[in-house]
């Protein structure tokens, strides 16, 4: 059995459940490896979500219309029934068609008992052909289940954060004065894209300017590059249903003595954090010391200083003031200190950490450089 | 009151409800103008969908984590309320803020009486929230209610139906042998979003070679395109909410004559579905009329033969054979006759149509070309 598949089974467990209902497009990729596209929403042609269906003791099974098929095919469920959702020469009910799988798949493995559900996904269509009225929030126990990575994740982990160091080295390559944000991000995409060999979802931001760069946060827009602008290149793309994470930040042109201080006062943070992470350290404790070294320069920053990540892009835990929880070996952490001067711009930078036995080391490193000739 | 609200209303009552309450993304567009981004689907931080309530007069509010404000913001919603689901510096209760939000908007607009969903997103949290037993499945006459567009969305949707005939310019520009589908793909999809001014979501196909293209369906991968390789690019963008769609097919390099065949099969029947569609003619006898020339030259297509499309991808009335419903002025119609052959390969060629008064136009034409340049 795939170890994500008892950790699954064994959290709904540990929370009074005799199954796990998953609805989230993340658990579902967790639990048993399946991976739709995410990047054009829920497909017309679905009735309800994709559902997964994982019992105490790790049997298992997926619902899934069947514009997914071949996503589903190639799942690691022992049961997988698709649904018409999708067809052309005759009406179809897919809301129908949902609620009918989910009852042969229900009778097919014999679901019931105490249920555990995802609030934010779980439909009312769901808990009427389960039978369930009430579920048990399972969200949290998962997520804890989550938080250090299997052998097989591993290797997804490296392989996504290779994937954004890759768009990283293409922001270097590409960034140009000239074109806009669009274009560039356009080339980074391509060349994660390319790595990955298929496309891949991409969260994060990429910005340009000081008013842009101040904030931290947004999306590329058609914006004309300048020479001497800051840019902030966030890239966070999702592999095979593992989310990578990375942030460069660089000047096109010139970086001067107001820039270099906010560029090397957040990497003097994450030089920090690559000292003193490892098994035991807290996260608020790795948290508060970032934010000390960045405001001993003058600066701050209005977010967490990094978070878990894996099958979704933020993960439990997230290094913030309030979170209390030692480290562990085999925990994936992205970590983002940052500097933000309305008067120059903002310098965010991150990698991938990856906690060891006795430290870190970056998943997959990539140069910060804080200037990229124009 | 905005077109869209009042159709949505209307459509609601019609049903017999007191209110819509809307949980799919395009059905929250159409209403109220709420246009998150969707490509790295729901967010980590929300506590469950965003929520639209419409009541039969037109009252209207919407629910939405804080990583949605923005858009949110720039709805046409009376009452907005935009709940916690991102915080670094304390505990967020995200599911628990949802909540809270649609109880407080339950409460401040009066919520009760009948209530319309949608099932496939429709959560059980929310039906609990309401104190819903039981609601109306709304997705039928919303769907018609949506089928001819107002004043308003004709602009957006020339708009996205240009985006996408951007994209097809660049696919003729950047499409050379040694270019794999994703460098090409990128550069297409850069043309498209600088148009847009901003990323877009894009659905569609976009395929090299003849075993990819006779298939008809594939998202790009590394592939490498070779000299002679047929391709299919079919680019859905969405813009500003609303999707575009198009496809071209073409020969990189030389067209022989087997694949002349298939190009102009389907061009004869694009050619004739300008010269039928006007408002009267019924879904099935278009997609009829379709499907027999193509038969003509010895081919046909696994799929419709077109579909409306607005806030959704794919809307009603789709061109099935089962779809004997009249084309009506307003409408945009998806028209997309196909050729596949597993020697040669395949070609589908489509334009988005617009039903006029007395007939039809291209709402934004481009070139079909049976061949580039290598």
């Amino acid at each position: 059995m795939d170890e994500r598949l008892q950790r699954t089974a064994e959290a709904s467990k540990s929370a009074g459940c005799d199954w796990a209902i998953l609805t989230n497009f993340d658990s579902i990729c967790y639990a048993l490896g399946h991976v739709p596209p995410i990047e054009t929403a829920i497909s017309p042609f679905a009735g309800g979500p994709t559902t997964a269906f994982v019992r105490a003791d790790g049997a298992c099974g997926l619902v899934a219309p069947n514009v997914e098929s071949a996503a589903a095919q190639a799942s690691r469920a022992d049961e997988t029934i698709i649904y018409e959702g999708y067809a052309y020469d005759h009406r179809v009910d897919h809301v129908g068609n949902y609620a009918a799988a989910i009852a042969e798949m229900k009778a097919r493995l014999g679901v019931g008992g105490v249920l555990g559900a995802e609030p934010e996904t779980f439909p009312a269509a769901l808990a009427a052909g389960l039978g369930a009225e009430q579920t048990v929030d399972i969200t949290e126990p998962l997520r804890r289940a989550r938080a250090t990575k299997t052998a097989e994740e591993k290797a997804l982990m490296r392989r996504s954060a290779m994937a954004a160091a890759k768009g990283q080295e293409a922001f270097y390559a590409f960034a140009r004065p000239g074109r806009t944000e669009l274009d560039v991000f356009a080339q980074i995409r391509a060349a994660m894209e390319n790595f990955a060999g298929e496309r891949v979802a991409v969260a994060g931001d990429f910005l340009s300017g000081k008013t842009r760069t101040a904030t931290g946060v947004g999306w590329p827009i058609s914006r004309m590059i300048n020479r001497d602008d800051p840019l902030i290149s966030d890239l966070a793309p999702r592999v095979s249903g593992y989310w990578g994470d990375s942030c460069a930040s660089s000047v096109v042109g010139e970086a001067r003595d107001d820039y270099l201080k906010l560029f090397n006062s957040a990497k003097r943070a994450l030089c920090r954090a690559l000292e003193i992470m490892r098994p035991g350290i807290l996260a608020a404790d790795l948290d508060a010391e970032l934010r000390r070294l960045v405001a001993a320069d003058g600066y701050s920053y209005p977010h967490h200083s990094g978070h878990s990540i894996g099958a979704s892009v933020h993960e439990w835990p997230r290094l913030t003031p309030y979170e209390r929880v030692p480290l562990q070996e085999g925990m994936f952490i992205m970590v983002e200190p940052a500097a933000y001067d309305s008067d120059v711009g903002g310098v965010r930078l991150e990698w991938m950490i990856e906690i060891t036995p006795s430290g870190c080391r970056p998943a997959a490193p990539f140069e910060h450089h804080a200037s990229i000739s124009a």
